[in-house]
């Protein structure tokens, strides 16, 4: 009888009796135990590391010992030279059970690793990539066998892993012969699974591929190149969109378009060279080769789709606001002019709607409002907010034209956030003197040192997120009444507000030597109430139509959500009331959703079988949208109760102040009113 | 009780008994009738006409009428008043039955129509293009329905023809929304079915879709524009292989390569750019665009099906010949760099073996040995002339190296089939006189009126099939004795024969006023015999591997093989004995093989099939081979009988003559006999 011993696998707790003899990486597959591996048990890939316990594990009720495997055989002792392997550690395509054993797969040595996300309101990463590689030895040519080259790699990879059915594009194939002959018959294929092709080849054992996840915003693109076997992010870098010399806006481009018939091809161009230049750099700063790049995947607003994989836009333009398609496309990198591997991948994920595009399938994707009871909502924040709300039953989205004012875009000293810009301030409401703290600094603007700190940019304007703290600030300190209108009664009591035409502003810093004097303007303001109020307007129809009062989470995306303090958000009345902890940051949720795709082939099929099921507004032609917006004027808002709000600040008594005269947005809110 | 009516379709037979009212197409489909659509029923494609009988059918015990019909339609007047329609027809789209009809489907409104071909000995093409265009009506855009164009083209195709799970490629989906705001939301589409995608979108309806089928020889390339609906050769058209300036034949070119690393690249940019010219050439020709060739197939042998795919051809120029693949490609055109409709595919037949290749491939698929039970020997001659014999238990395919004679290169007075070549000749045995035709006159050199023909030319050489009469007339003549030495004892007899050194020639034509004289000297002789050997030896080769004696029927395919009087390459021995009835010239038979595999899709399936079971021979590593090799110099041959020949002509008895002493190649064959 042959003798047999017992093996556990740790975590998954699999169990079973195998013969002495037995490699540990074949009983951990005959027990659909996930173990790594590249090479195929050939000892050279390293992934299928494990670690034999030592001792007794009464959980398990077996004694294990590392003497329970067969010595290191000279193959390890190859590996462990080559590349070095932590003490403890085994090859387990190599070592042999020789007793009762428990043996730990480390997470990086299982297949389905998961990268595990910092929130703890969201899903952790599971690492199922679309391409994988395969490490084959392929049969050598011969006279009597006029097989091609191609054909025998199918055999191998049939033979020796089991994949059958496997095609190959021409760019591949006319490398294929170097390859095989340089890698003397053995080569690394990487296959791509869903549409079982070979897209790439490499002489010998390939060991790291790579993918990158980028999210293309209209303004900036972010772009992250991730290991696609560990998940792990290896280099982040990012870049202008330099289509920004077409039109800062997305309509602007697609009106560059519309008065420039075939101005579409340059800002393609433009957009598809600024992603080869950044890919380059990011391999560069990588130490790795562009062909390592198996995959890409991207996310973007609609405007931001079309022109990327050179559509011309100008139907996203106007009514009925038509895309081309609301399918995710898996394409050719060369499809979209990008040099990776030689027929590298490009996944774009599915838009939603002409004004609802693939970035908020990446937000969905990331947060995961569909997998929960609760009910979420996103906001997804820039020159247009989008919006999703609902769960696992339903799922609700639309568009809102906020206008860049979140952006510090057309306000009066507004900047991008940068160095210099101011990005938290306090007012005091005995004094009204402000505080604040700038881009650069640590320090708030009343500590010591703060004036070395920010030499050599002093004061330079005020962000989008500091503008926001600002305008909540003056609320809450009385300077600003509920409908808005800087209280000019305060001039008396304090020198920082300050006579401005017709209307007052607020000063925050003096310049001095020539810097610029920052204030908030009664037009500021006007800017920030609508932009509040067209998102407020925005999330209030949603919730009308999901017929609701209350939503349990808000998850704020974007660099606006990043830097936002969500107080200061419900204080003017960006955001419906809700419980503050349940309000968090999504970061940059778009491209955590571009990487979960690059990452998890499920996550692709899921996103796209999600925004099916999305019902989506049309803020445009709907009329109730009109009369939200109007009433999410004022501060927080002028029909809206915020229980939760009320537990951490104290709102100010509401005071409506007489008619405000100058101020054009004003003006224009009371036409609206009118009209 | 509704009313029916009992109708009968030919030439299918089938039948059936359908309420009044019925339109004719619909009660065709139901009955599985074969009628061609496009426009889906709307009655302006035209393809669904059919001819209602008149009279008593006693076949099918029915009385028809024309009257059984419905009124022409409004539809059809317009359709009628468009397009024109041959009196009798309607479209069976609109015209419905009101009464007892027999209904015939004429050949071209038929889907599965069948391409009859001139000779009887080969199967006819039936069409079923792996390509198909379809018509349809798309539901315009709807703010409340964000659905992008491309899910609403496949709604439109599920709704309209039942064809789901299409996708589609960047290249089309960029064309997309202008084309179905041109078309008014009307559209063709056309699918290619093996892998369901869109390919090309036209505004409206698009009538006429086209193929090419090229054949890729190493010296000349040859087109046929085929319409893909009827299968008609619409354009023919051929142009010198411009990648004779990098090599005269496939080994020098693939040296080219060796010398000049890179050098691949030069002759695939090349070829790709000359079919791109033919192309458009041919476009022009026919009146077409570009756009509507939607599809184009090739066939070459090895060296020029890895060129024209841009793989470096250097694996074929030394042992083991490794191709890259031998499977078929279906690839997009611009994977070629052929600009032709906006996704449009290109199809490359298998190779064989690395001396065999994809045009060896379509004369099987032309000529169907492996459909018959009677065995089949195929040659393509040219520089390598391709064997193939079998039947449908088996096939032996091998490549012989026959050298440049038979092309006329390499013979002293050679030149290519081109006006002023001697193309037949007839020497009389008593006088040795020769009598002659020359390309570019009917008549013979003994006519009247000769002279005048062929004024503008003269005479100017001798071309493959002339050298292959000359020599087995000088055989027939008794000039050349059995081991095809040239006897210098009938210079005594006829001033034709010269003395030309330590050998002797025959002189065909004196050259007056600076014309060159056309001879046949001893080494164009033994020229033709090592040819002649060279292919007999293949024979005998793969004959010796099928163990028969006799084949039953011989088709010579390519250019050499539609010009030579099969009777002289019996003669000469090129070919074994066989009914003369039984063989035929293939004609271009490479070029029909890729006229079927872009006619019908099956056609791609089978030749693949068909190929995976051919037993290749490599002619270089079998020790047999040169054995024939030497006993098939002689003439006919030295060790055969020819007993079909010899009821046809009147062989010279066998004479040997004394040891030749100069002409290199019988100091050559000499040699190796002793070796």
């Amino acid at each position: 009888m042959t003798k047999e011993a017992l093996i556990v696998f740790t975590p998954s707790g699999r169990r079973g009796h195998f013969p002495i003899g037995t490699p540990v990486l074949t009983a951990a597959r005959s027990l659909g135990v996930d173990i790594d591996s590249v090479c195929g048990g050939r000892g050279i890939c390293g992934r299928c590391k494990v670690q034999p316990g030592d001792g007794e594990f009464a959980k398990h009720k077996i004694t294990s010992s590392p003497e329970h495997l067969s010595d290191v055989t000279k193959v390890e002792d190859r590996y462990a030279e080559k590349k070095g392997i932590k003490a403890g550690l085994r090859l387990s395509c190599q070592a042999q059970i020789e007793g009762d054993l428990v043996v730990d797969v480390p997470p990086e040595s299982q297949v389905h690793k998961q990268v595990v996300r910092k929130r703890a309101d969201v899903r952790d990463i599971e690492i199922d990539p679309p391409i994988r590689t395969y490490f084959i030895e392929v049969e050598e040519p011969d006279m009597h066998n006029p097989k091609g080259d191609w054909e025998r790699i199918q055999e191998a990879l049939e033979a020796q892993w089991d994949i059958r059915d496997v095609s190959c594009d021409l760019r591949t194939l006319q490398g294929l012969q170097v390859a095989l002959r340089k890698g003397n018959w053995q080569v690394t294929v990487a296959l791509s699974e869903h549409d079982r092709k070979i897209i790439s080849i490499w002489p010998g054992l390939k060991e790291k591929v790579y993918g990158v996840a980028v999210d293309l915003g209209s303004t900036t693109v972010a772009a992250h190149l991730c290991d696609l076997s560990t998940g792990e992010v290896t280099v982040s870098s990012g870049i202008m969109n330099p289509q920004i010399r077409f039109g800062e806006d997305l309509m602007s481009r697609v009106s560059y378009v519309m008065m420039n018939p075939g101005g579409d091809k340059d800002m393609t161009a433009a957009v598809q060279d600024s992603m080869n230049e950044l890919f380059g750099s990011i391999a560069e700063e990588a130490g790795i080769e562009r062909s390592d790049i198996l995959s890409a995947t991207f996310v973007g607003n609609p405007v931001m789709h079309h022109l990327f994989l050179g559509i011309d836009p100008t139907e996203l333009g106007g009514a009925p606001f038509a895309l081309t398609l609301n399918s995710g496309l898996d394409l050719y990198a060369r499809d979209v002019n990008l040099d990776i591997a030689t027929d590298g991948r490009v996944y774009i994920l599915p838009c939603i709607a002409g004004h609802v595009g693939a970035d908020t399938a990446g937000v969905i994707l990331s947060e995961g409002p569909h997998m929960l009871d609760e009910i979420s909502l996103l906001c997804d924040v820039g020159t247009n907010a989008e919006i999703v709300l609902g769960n696992k039953e339903r799922l609700l989205a639309c568009s809102s034209p906020t206008g860049p004012a979140f952006e510090g875009a057309q306000i009066s000293s507004g900047q991008r956030a940068a160095p210099g810009a101011i990005e938290r301030l306090r007012i005091d409401p005995e004094t009204l003197q402000p505080r604040f703290r700038v881009i650069g600094s640590e320090k708030w603007s009343d500590e010591d040192g703060f004036g070395d700190d920010i030499k050599s940019t002093g004061v330079t304007g005020i962000c989008g997120s500091g503008i926001i703290e600002a305008v909540a600030e003056m609320f809450l300190a009385g300077i600003i009444l509920t409908d808005g209108t800087i209280d000019g009664s305060l001039a008396a009591k304090s020198e920082r507000i300050i006579p401005n035409g017709k209307t007052f502003s607020y000063l925050i810093h003096d310049g001095v030597e020539g810097e610029p004097s920052v204030t908030v303007t009664q037009n500021d303001v006007r800017a920030i109430q609508l932009a509040k109020a067209a998102l407020y307007a925005g999330v209030k129809l949603l919730m009308e139509k999901m017929e609701i009062e209350q939503v349990d989470r808000i998850q704020l995306a974007g660099a606006f959500g990043s830097h936002i303090d969500v107080k200061y958000a419900m204080v003017l009345g960006l955001i419906p009331d809700c419980n503050l902890e349940r309000v968090k940051s999504a970061g940059n949720a778009a491209g955590t959703g571009a990487r979960m795709a690059l990452l998890n082939k499920k996550a692709r099929a899921e996103i796209e079988g999600v925004i099916q099921r999305v019902e989506k507004i049309e803020t445009a032609v709907e009329p109730k949208f009109q009369e939200h917006f109007i009433n999410a004027m004022g501060l927080p808002n002028t029909v809206e109760s915020f229980p939760n709000l009320e537990t951490v600040v104290k709102l100010p008594e509401k005071r409506v102040a007489e008619p405000a005269e100058g101020g054009e947005e004003g003006g224009r809110r009371r036409r609206r009113r009118r009209g």
